[in-house]
């Protein structure tokens, strides 16, 4: 990497942020296990609460109920399950309902098995469907337990909002429980649990400028649980077993603070930037289909299609020339397939499509040098007549 | 914490050693995702690849059957469950046995249910009854699935090495499996998953003086795993989903890497040390009773009960005095019950345990000072007839 280097993929993982590096760095000073009723064990301790306070004041949360996990996919795995307890009674979840554009994460259905997931569709805007939701939820028969939906807030591949405080209301309606995986909408839109009216609500560290290894799954109150995933500890009042994670969890604290202040003025520079990114992509290839421009998106994330460039050979492409995007998520291990929610959004999902992401330390001039690299490779496309 | 505190509890936790550290401050500077296929998503995948062939050689494994997870507890609930899967095909297990001195992330049982877990008893030498797991291995009835048999190689609290090299032939014998927690026993003993003739084999990096938040399950081959217990992404061959902790990861690969190097010089200070510790306390406190001294131990650990002390009561004259050592496990959200393991081992419970554990950057210093703080607190329970 001799020359500069442009990363725009902010929503496959941030850079960590300066306030997120230095916490990390104090906590890997310390010795201590938090779990020690010692000095060094109590030290731990107290960087581990600070960070669980500042990671529910980014959401409106009680700390009590903010559960530090791994990642958002375990603690995805951690809320998807058929067993949940209302204090200390069983309280068994029928069906799991996820939307069609959900990440893999969830889309997965945790510790459900296959047949007991229900797809909610999505409408060609990359709007979930809400009254599909409605008619789902209507036809489950309660005997066979309660539902459980699953809707993202902010959709990782084309930044679309999605319509959760009405998804809240429709669930509630029926009695059910709605998990909200936030992980793209934290630190991008003002975010509080109770207003949303999710019963879960799922956290990244990494997707926020920190660290990755922390994640959190937060809940409304503390009566109504999920089965622990992982047992064998106290840890996170039993519902997490396992050491904490110190220096991942303080990364994470720092991280949320960071991005709980500032947030209208982050978002306005941010998406000032994106603006002008989508205008030169506009001017440069006037054929870009330009994903969610109509519907409310976050501001950092520009997802589209350049036709006759397909998605895995583009995405080497603007690689060879210093600009770092994603073609779909980054989330299975390199492989590039078919983006799952282009097809749900009934769009043509073999070219597919690619995601320029920004973040708080994005610059100006990197946008002008972004919009450079776009034209050349969609004028390569034009002389070709193929894939660049 | 204003002077000069011993850390005395590095089967807790161990410091961080300087070379993890370094790893790690590279690694947060590091903007990537592992599963993205750009530059900075290679160059994390690179970082990631470079620990799990460290981490493969601490224990003479291959690189491709180590899998990382964010803690032995963890990779506990991954590899304990009655669902495995030989190639392709489904493998049923019916029981697990676990000794009665594991670990709590193992006697919980994993995604076990409790009636199919069945304690393998211990003898009064702290050792496990190797007799009693042939016994009980012969009553299971081969239709009810395979037996999955649980053994630590070091016990955590007593640093008695146990008899996995001849466990694992019994096991055999029955066609069942065996996994080792080796969390106490790496970097401590020298390790080959081969010999020790273990199917499957946990680590965790803190213990090594790498940083808490990685893990590992190691297997013997690649064939025989346990079905994923974190789904929903491709990582780690899918089986355990999830964003990579990248600088965790980092710090476990070097810590394994610094704990492979000189393991006999290494062990030869610590023992000297720990031993002078041992005559220490004997010479202040002649009915001092020292677990485990006439079997074999790992060199760093001395659990011990001085008679009229209780061991929470223990806990806190040390710590005032500026020690820091364990009543038992530190596992459990600083709760101290009776220890487990000398139930097991048939003595008072009631009075517990104390232990002292050492590490590479023990001094001697730190030792005489630990001999006069113990014979301090030992006096105090002599002249008041009772707990300090």
């Amino acid at each position: 990497m001799n020359r500069q280097r442009i990363y725009f993929d902010w929503n496959a993982t941030a850079p960590l942020c300066e306030p997120a590096r230095l916490a990390m760095v104090d906590a890997l000073a310390l010795p201590g296990n938090p779990s020690s009723v010692h000095a060094e064990g109590r030290a731990a301790r107290a960087v581990v609460e600070a960070a669980r306070r500042d990671v529910a004041t980014l959401v409106g949360a009680s700390p009590a109920s903010v559960i530090f996990t791994s990642s958002a996919t375990e603690a995805a795995n951690l809320v998807l399950t058929p067993h949940f307890r209302m204090g200390r009674a069983p309280l068994f979840v029928g069906r799991l309902y996820v939307s069609a554009i959900e990440h893999p994460a969830i889309r997965e259905g945790g510790r459900f098995p296959a047949d007991r997931v229900t797809e909610i569709p999505v409408l060609r805007s990359g709007v979930v469907d809400l009254e599909a939701l409605e008619r789902l939820l209507a036809e489950l028969d309660p005997q066979d337990g309660m539902a459980l939906v699953a809707i993202m807030l902010v959709n990782n591949e084309t930044g679309i909002v999605q319509p959760v405080e009405a998804a809240a209301k429709i669930v509630r309606a029926r009695g059910g429980l709605l998990v909200v995986d936030a992980v793209q909408a934290a630190g991008r839109l003002p975010l509080d649990i109770e207003r949303l009216g999710a019963d879960f609500l799922i956290l990244s560290a990494h997707k926020i400028a920190g660290p990755k290894g922390a994640a959190a799954l937060v809940s409304r109150g503390e009566t109504l649980m999920p089965a622990p995933l992982i047992r064998g500890g106290g840890q996170e009042k039993g519902h997490r077993a396992g050491t904490e994670n110190v220096a991942a969890i303080a990364g994470f604290g720092a991280a949320a603070a960071f991005m709980t202040a500032g947030l209208d003025t982050r978002n306005a520079a941010i998406g000032t930037l994106r603006n002008r990114l989508e205008k030169g992509m506009r001017e440069a290839a006037p054929d870009v289909v330009i994903y969610g421009h109509d519907v409310t998106r976050v501001v950092n994330t520009s997802f589209f299609t350049l036709p006759g460039l397909k998605a895995e050979t583009g995405q080497i492409a603007f690689d060879l020339e210093g600009l770092s995007l994603s073609a779909g998520a980054a989330c299975s291990s390199g492989k590039v397939g078919a983006s799952h929610v282009l097809t749900a959004m009934g769009e043509d999902a073999k070219t597919g499509g690619l995601r320029m992401s920004l973040g708080p330390s994005t610059t100006g001039e990197e946008v002008d040098l972004a919009i450079g690299i776009f034209a050349r490779i969609a004028a390569r496309r034009k002389l070709s007549g193929k894939a660049a």
